[in-house]
């Protein structure tokens, strides 16, 4: 849908002022609205349709592996929010507060939940009871509340749309098997479908869940060299089962406290997309998750033959399985280019009265420009090939920027000179002391990203106190 | 998952008390499970997965028709609802209030959404300029709240999970006729899906939704005669515009304020299948919808080539396309048998050593209860025709218990009769004067369920006051 008069007018190019470009190309790919209440933002159809197009892998992954859907209910109990001190202490400076229902005043607060650990762990109290009744491997897809003071689109809004993976284990080791398994399904949806490499690992004690025992994290850089929080997953242990007296019987006729994980993944990953692979003329999305993965435009349409080739062409491509439009509308070519450039569609097709004669068209890729003639014989195959080529070549750049923007420091002086001058990740030894780890923050402005699963020796010392080395830390600003 | 020692119980059967048949029904299928919060039920895996499949059915049909899904927040700001003023009549008294983000109270109220029109409005008042513009065609699935009294699974929830569609149009003719093609939309999902006939209709003026001009509305009958709306699609005219200022530029280049839809369909409608299909053994579903189609219970197991044939069977049917479960657990065949008839599984198929031996199986039908030898070879194909006829069955008997079970009367004594006597739905002639509807509520009990499509010549005058009749209307007691 577009106004008669509507021009895709320039945007802030990313080099002058990133954040500015990041706002320009929200709102002018029309990916999100703002409504009245602060951090609260409408996706709009485009954004809402990567979203649907997010939740088909990934809900094709969990139900791979055995997981099943559910719906928990939207409000918390204070009580019950209250009943893992960790967990509450967490989460209750930043939720909303239901104290009204119709006219009157209810007798205890109900949050809006901001996670669903506690809901899950009341319902299992209900159900569980044998080691026949485990593995609980749960999901669901909502939207949560967390009362942020500074919000951004996609990046932290007050209210967001993710999936929240809850399952319940007889032992501890198959939790972590399976903390650690849907962290590799994030991982694989972020690499191999958002061509967003990432750096997977365990957070710190600092940086963990409010409630786990071990967070696992994927963390991916943007196009300014910050980092991304990109998928979490956590162990829990028993704590939350005790706390809430969930237990089962074992084979043996013992009671024991079942372990438990969760995992989330959420639309903040779209704001990684448009700063891992955007460029100045706006979005460029990755063929396998964009809603359209080629758009026909037909050049000098009113000659004789023009439309009713584009659209046998795009006939041609939907019935293949690529995700097609066509623009028959009559904006000017010119006009259509800078809006589907805007848009971030991989292909654009061109076909006008020469290329009908030669019996060809033209096909012009998002991600580099390049423009190559395509005859119309075996089309499909060429748009197969060019999307695939797309996605390899994005993954293959941002896995470039990830590369070269990682440096490793010895000592604090190192990390605040990399700092100061390259930005991006930084790789240091650390020993394991919070106040180290604090002391990074306060004087080189960096957090701690993860203890990267791939350890690498750098040193026997911490840059910041020289006590003897435990972990390979990744440190950045992060989003 | 299931606990060694649970038993399948006995359900109250729905002849002696039929509330408690279904609350029983709905427990023991697993369907919810009950939360801390009165009005709030948590969605089980096997519900969720119903309504999954509901969605699939919906979400494929209003794409196909145009409509593009989006995500709006999930809260109103009290100025917001008050914009218009026969919605906010409608829904102030029965919304849930957040009052405070975390410790801070809240300078405005805000209402958690128990339906979004006023957000649609004011996002398209921001986005709507031209006639080219129109229409938006757009739709969300969410929950929403509405702190009823009381509460019911499926029937009646304080929070429910729905779908409900927005559309805005350039004229009243495209906007009315929008409304009755999704209200038609419903009807196809209850008959052709579900196997839920309807009557289609308008809403009188007392039942039509807060700040429409027409609402129509699909209504189906139960087991127990009673009447459950199923699907309702409003027409607002210009109002909300309005109050809104949503206009748009003609191509005659003046303003105009342009035509509103919106039309709902929701988890309600699980418990229609329950209540219509249902009986005293459990659920009976649908195969179009149900979960699982076919389930494999191996018998004597412990014979030599029992489990390797059922596992190959269930595997040749899931590669046909059909969704199948096997249970190889060590639970006897017949707690089998009675916990997939619970579940209302509509098809059974049972395979032991001597159906080995003869090159077949046995199929038994949940909805008759029949059993059928089947040769395994051209299974897939036998259990294609036996899930058709269970479809076509089902809505077959629900059709009879509407048609049986609906009655026309000329004047009140005579409603008042079939009330006490047969209940159902009982159609009158009705003078459109909303005296009449009360008085058919104060003294015969009925509510009007909606002005059919397909009326009916029964007389000249209304059936309470004796003046001249305007319309036929199907009247009945509404879940």
């Amino acid at each position: 849908m577009q106004s008669e008069k509507k021009q895709v007018e320039q945007i802030t190019p990313m080099e002058e002022d990133f954040a500015q470009w990041y706002t320009d190309v929200v709102k002018k790919a029309e990916l999100v609205d703002y409504s009245g209440i602060k951090g609260f933002f409408i996706l709009r159809p485009y954004a809402y349709s990567l979203w649907e197009n997010i939740q088909k892998v990934l809900d094709g992954k969990f139900k791979e592996l055995g997981h099943e859907n559910v719906s928990m209910p939207l409000l918390i109990p204070e009580s019950l929010l209250q009943k893992e001190k960790d967990h509450v202490e967490g989460f209750a400076p930043e939720v909303a507060w239901v104290t009204y229902g119709g006219s009157e005043e209810l007798p205890e607060r109900l949050c809006v939940r901001p996670t669903s650990e506690t809901l899950f762990c009341e319902h299992w109290s209900h159900i569980v009871h044998s080691w026949r009744d485990l593995p609980l491997l749960y999901n669901q897809w909502c939207s949560v509340l967390r009362w942020e003071k500074t919000t951004r689109p996609f990046l932290r809004h007050r209210e967001f749309l993710w999936q929240e993976g809850h399952t319940l284990h007889a032992t501890a080791e198959e939790a972590v098997e399976e903390t650690k398994r849907m962290l590799e399904v994030y991982a694989d949806c972020c690499e191999n479908y958002l061509a967003m490499p990432v750096v997977r690992g365990k957070k710190t004690e600092k940086e963990k869940f409010a409630g786990a025992e071990d967070t696992y994290t994927i963390e991916c850089m943007m196009h300014d060299k910050k980092a991304l929080q990109s998928g979490t997953s956590h162990y829990f242990g028993d704590g939350f089962a005790r706390a809430f007296e969930i237990s089962y019987t074992d084979k043996e006729n013992k009671q024991r406290f079942p372990h438990q994980t969760s995992w989330g993944f959420s639309t903040r990953t779209i704001g990684g997309i448009i700063m891992t692979h955007g460029d100045n003329s706006g979005l460029v999305l990755p063929p396998k998750i964009a809603p359209v993965q080629v758009v026909v435009i037909p050049v000098a349409q009113h000659k004789p033959g023009v439309l009713e080739a584009a659209d046998a062409i795009a006939g041609r491509l939907k019935a293949a399985g690529i995700r097609v439009k066509i623009d028959r509308s009559e904006n000017s070519p010119g006009w259509k280019f800078a809006e589907y450039e805007m848009k971030g569609i991989p292909l654009r097709l061109e076909i006008g009265p020469k290329d009908l004669e030669q019996g060809r068209c033209l096909l012009a890729r998002r991600d580099s420009g390049e423009k190559v003639p395509a005859p119309l014989e075996g089309l499909e195959q060429s748009c197969f090939k060019l999307l695939d080529e797309i996605q390899e070549n994005l993954f293959r750049k941002a896995k470039r920027n990830l590369e070269e923007n990682t440096f490793a420091a010895r000592d604090l002086a190192e990390v605040k000179l990399l700092v100061a001058s390259r930005g991006g990740f930084i790789k240091t030894m650390w020993c394991g002391d919070v106040a180290c780890e604090n002391r990074m923050k306060e004087e080189a402005g960096v957090s701690s990203r993860c203890i990267p699963f791939a350890q690498e020796y750098l040193g026997d010392t911490c840059p910041c106190c020289g006590r003897p080395a435990k972990h390979m830390v990744v440190w950045g600003v992060a989003y």
